[in-house]
């Protein structure tokens, strides 16, 4: 998609916004989409997709009409989520079903998940019934698991075959499969005893029995409801292209995909960085914006009574300030300060946790070696504002005050910032939601406190 | 490695660390190595990788020198960069060069990147002329940019040969390349004309021409000095397992894999997260903390002018808070409920950034989507202070003072926190760098000066 060709639909839409007579809408809309069929069917799903989040919905729900069912699944898997149950409940039922049934059964699953009760109900009446079944197990599975996430078109082989049937059932079945890299290997209990890559197989030689194959092979593979953060780390430690998914008695479920793994490290970055300021953590430039306005509004209010609680320290010393002005000048650049040491601490800390496995030591040494960073840091800056504020007051003790006040609070800032994530994480809380919040609410109630105590004790 | 293991790796490192001989503790090293390396022969190479860090730089070497050529190999390229560093400088140049052959080549060269020149051509003289010479190649790239991560281990089918043909040669190079997934399809220039995945191939009928079953493919690569961030994208965007890398003659150079993606998206988020609060970018907990001083503290110094303007304003209205402390006391409110409205703006545009293809008039609609949200909070919220200031004081004047100014400082919050990254990206700068510390000099500074300026106007 060219930007010319974006700007003309732009252009179009805008013209069709006009148009009052719905009719006349439809037809240009139809004409519109014969156009948009011709090159959709050329291009990539995922550019498919990426253009029809820009169009409106009538065209959006036109043009899946249009499309084959198979070019429709494909786009529909891509796009956003709101935008896709949005054509979903436009669409005639059977239009529809047909278009989830060309899905795998993951992506279908998924897109169902975010229909209601009843929609999802109806659209499940026109599938076959195992199809049926096994869609209504998968969206079973909680999303934020490996059983969410995982694929379920794998190739599964009996371990008492040879290398070289295995590789005819591989091709009988690899038109049908999502992800032909893999094969994975089944006892008779249909528990994961191995996995062999077309590599290995075709490296195997040829009357190789698999279980023999695989027999040396330590096998890594997750459960079911394993959190999916968590498997998103197995899979980048192992560089695996799939991670199996086994129930509790070691049965293979399905398999959790490079492809579906980028896209959680993906959400997981956003959670962190959205959680820790406390917006929505899947909010996207996407969200319907009064939507964004209620998933920030409660920290906002967090946020403000941590704020009066600030307030509140700061009024203890209402006396001290009105005798002596320049105390109100420089207690925010306390604050400020330590607050930006303990941020620096709190975005390490967060991706570490975020990039790899948990490991409760290494992580406590971390927040020691904070505690150092902060306290170095501490004490240049704090120098350089002794300097500063006795050249500009010419008040040798207001200028150690502060310096000393600010060298504290850097330090309390370094050590809060560093630990509040991993305190989090031991309560089994998300390590970021807040965290800049609850940062905030130390740096500046304890830089207020500090300053304008030591201030009032000794200046005054 | 189990958790007691682990337990006991430390005792014993604890326990050596105290030994004062240095000749027994060698052979303790080595009686240690030797259990060690018969644990690491049954050990995924990753989870060697994780183990050895644990380990000191003794025992790193001794286990290195232990492992095959193989296995060191791969639980070095898995290794952290200052600790991989600091092992091949310990160990022999015929140890460290046999290692590194072993090792596939872009990995290689990223690790030969990290040691100093001298070392680097000297191991090098290790390797076999036009070895030595594709490393060189590798570490003449850019490592931002695609030819920086790209492997260059791939199958290269000439597209006059058949599908069977090919899949014979498959079969007989499959063993020496890393990524045997997708053939890469070349014409008698070596310019890339199609890919096809095995499974492509099996599909095809076993006469066609290649370049016959490629003819309709619509080609997507990435030039070799595109952003490495930017492949990541495309990867991502495509659900590809590997893009080509191509010179701009379209000549095939390499490509980039799906777990260099997963890395790189790692980094990127990373790289956004500490950026955002100006720590260096490619800080992790491993970084020695001398390091990190130094890469932090400019920006903390800055931050520091910043928070010095934010202490001018204020200063401005040094007689007015002399007659009103009050004011001292709400107005880090203020500043801080704008800072924290405009960081969840910010953390909502850098992801978009992160994560979406750069859609320039989509972005400017975000600001908008911003705005909105800010003045909606915004008005929330200043009626709930605009109440709580009234009962607290019983100053009306004062309460709407407050609130009007928390109102405009947060719509500006809301604006220049979801601009900021944007306008970063327009110049052509990383869009999170500092990002936060701009922000809050904004909010800081615009908020103290609405709400003192009103107040010395309206109160007295």
């Amino acid at each position: 998609m060219t930007d010319e060709k974006r700007e003309q639909v732009h252009e179009q839409r805008t013209k069709t916004d006009s148009v009052q007579d719905s009719m006349e809408r439809r037809e240009i809309a139809l004409h519109f989409c014969r156009e948009e069929k011709a090159e959709a069917e050329f291009a990539h799903p995922a550019d498919v997709a990426e253009h029809m989040e820009n169009l409106s919905l009538e065209k959006q729900v036109c043009l899946m009409q249009h499309l084959s069912p198979e070019d429709a699944a494909e786009a529909l898997a891509e796009m956003d989520e709101y935008a896709r149950a949005d054509i979903l409940r436009n669409l005639d039922w059977d239009e529809a079903a047909s278009i989830l049934a060309e899905m795998s059964p993951d992506d279908a699953a998924d897109v169902l998940d975010e229909l209601d009760e009843d929609h999802r109900d109806a659209l499940l009446r026109y599938f076959e019934a195992d199809d049926a079944e096994e869609l209504r197990t998968l969206m079973a599975f909680d999303p934020d698991t490996a059983g969410g996430v995982m694929n379920t078109e794998i190739i599964i082989i009996d371990h008492n075959v040879t290398a070289d049937q295995a590789i005819m059932q591989i091709r009988r079945e690899i038109e049908d499969k999502e992800i032909p890299y893999y094969a994975y290997i089944v006892d008779e209990q249909e528990r994961l005893v191995g996995v062999l890559s077309l590599r290995n197989l075709l490296l195997c030689r040829p009357r190789t029995l698999l279980k023999d194959e695989v027999s040396s092979q330590s096998l890594i593979s997750v459960v079911f409801d394993a959190d999916k953060e968590e498997v998103a780390h197995q899979l980048a430690h192992y560089n695996f292209m799939a991670m199996p998914v086994v129930d509790y008695e070691g049965r293979l479920l399905g398999v959790v995909t490079y492809d579906d793994i980028i896209d959680i490290i993906h959400d997981e970055a956003s959670e962190d960085m959205l959680g820790m300021v406390g917006a929505g953590q899947d909010e996207t430039v996407d969200t319907p914006w009064m939507e964004s306005v209620k998933k920030r509004l409660p920290w906002l209010i967090i946020n403000m009574v941590n704020s009066a609680f600030s307030a509140w320290v700061v009024s203890l010393f209402e006396g001290s300030i009105a005798t002596m002005a320049i105390l109100a000048v420089l207690m925010p650049i306390v604050a400020n300060q330590a607050g930006n040491t303990g941020q620096q601490a709190l975005a390490v800390m967060i991706r570490q946790l975020a990039t790899e496995r948990f490991d409760r030591k290494k992580s406590w040494i971390a927040v020691w070696r904070e505690a150092k960073i902060g306290l170095l840091s501490g004490l240049i800056v704090a120098f350089l504002v002794l300097v500063a504020v006795f050249l500009l007051t010419h008040n040798l003790l207001l200028a150690q005050v502060m310096a000393v006040a600010l060298l504290l609070d850097m330090l309390l800032g370094a050590l809060a910032g560093a630990s509040i994530p991993l305190i989090l994480k031991e309560l089994g809380r998300d390590p970021a939601q807040a965290s800049s919040i609850f940062l905030t609410a130390i740096t500046d109630g304890a830089g207020f406190f500090i300053f304008l105590g030591m201030a009032t004790t000794l200046l005054l």
